[in-house]
């Protein structure tokens, strides 16, 4: 199934896929998800942000040859960073150079703590494409990647979550202004999906709608303003941004 | 002026301090603070965390001889680690040495990014106590402090908040189990709270609710389960929450 959230004239609503329509449901995180009646062409739809999370997790060195023999780290995201289809990342012109990074975003379902691997599954809402926009330069300045990772728009999230994926084997890719530029699976991944979730839950409490994007194998770009960012995978589908500048202010 | 939020029969409500009572208000970051009728005897109304932040931010090493030597840095905390007084902390036994950390907690009015020193006061609501729990063994395994600082009841905030301080020089204290065991004031944070908000709203936006914790100059102390916390604050008040344990389970 497919759940996202759209713009209504009434406000935003979490809406279920049913052949050309989206129909508005009431509660995304119940164990059935109940139609509550209106529905609404998804051809002509706006599409936000899927998931609104209080804790957005993104997985540090997760992804690249030798991560599986480095301890498992995490860092948080402002959750103010989510952003939805079509939004805008902002760059300021003195953070150096950006880069995007296209990653499966776990989205949950209900509150876990102490997960063990056998508890994943029921703990997962579904997936979704996730951008973790990051001010590579900043890194050197600042190990804990708060001045890195928390830009207006840095996290978008999209096009809308997908229930029913095996996350084993996603294929990913990042394409700037239509050309691919990057691509691979989550099968190469270091910690995958379950051995993440284990670990996260291990030593912080997670609920309904927090976002774990689970790391880049090779699956980022720089970009400048001006560009149009593309992150796709397989089975979900792809979630496109424009970046732009906003002048140094101070 | 005192705003607070307390449980009532109908759901929690932000409410501001009237002689003996709390009185309910619409809205705690509206410019004028509109009552909206009832009122609750402040004698016998329970406390809730005074604020529901998006985004909580801890300010690193702010509170030694030589911080301000170092650069400025932060980092992010779990909003799901608020928890108000009286409520928990619980401690994994298996994290090793847990310390409290008496702070003075910012909690911000209006969305606000790249504030000028000028346009700081403008952006706060008031202040609260905050206690910044931290697994300090943890650090070491983890310099990102995702493991550190984000279990359960890890950031009480507390009694209510007051708009109306100085925050130059405030009276700082940890007690444990009735003893004091350590006391400060803010006049020794290395970097003060305008040159704090400067600084993080020059790498994230903030909004209506999120809390800075600005730092802990000596204010912290080690605790078991079993110990009750007091941390407190002058032209504030104090903030207690017991620790307690939960067994490992993995």
């Amino acid at each position: 199934m497919r759940i996202a959230r759209i713009a209504t004239a009434d406000g935003p609503r979490s809406v279920l896929a049913d052949g050309p329509d989206w129909i508005e449901i009431a509660d995304p995180f119940a164990g059935t998800l109940r139609p509550t009646g209106p529905r609404h062409p998804a051809a002509t739809a706006t599409l936000l942000a899927p998931a609104r999370p209080l804790v957005v997790l993104g997985m540090a060195h997760n992804g690249a040859p030798g991560d599986r023999d480095r301890p498992r780290q995490a860092f948080l995201k402002s959750p103010r960073t989510v952003v939805g289809p079509g939004d805008s990342i902002v760059v300021d012109d003195d953070l150096g150079q950006i880069n995007v990074e296209c990653e499966l975003a776990v989205v949950i379902r209900r509150p876990c703590r102490h997960l063990t691997a056998d508890q994943v599954p029921d703990a997962i809402l579904g997936f979704t494409v996730g951008n973790d926009v990051t001010a590579v330069d900043q890194i050197a300045l600042d190990e804990k990647l708060t001045q890195a990772k928390n830009g207006d728009g840095f996290t978008p999230l999209g096009p809308w979550i997908e229930t029913d994926l095996d996350s084993s084997d996603v294929a990913m890719s990042v394409r700037i202004n239509g050309r691919t530029v990057a691509s691979a699976s989550t099968r190469q991944l270091a910690w995958d999906i379950t051995e993440q979730l284990v670990y996260l839950t291990r030593y912080l409490p997670l609920g309904p709608g927090d976002v774990v994007l689970t790391g880049a194998p090779g699956t980022f770009h720089p970009v400048k303003p001006g560009d149009l960012v593309e992150v796709a995978l397989g089975g979900i589908g792809s979630l496109a941004n424009p970046v732009v500048s906003r002048p140094r202010t101070g």
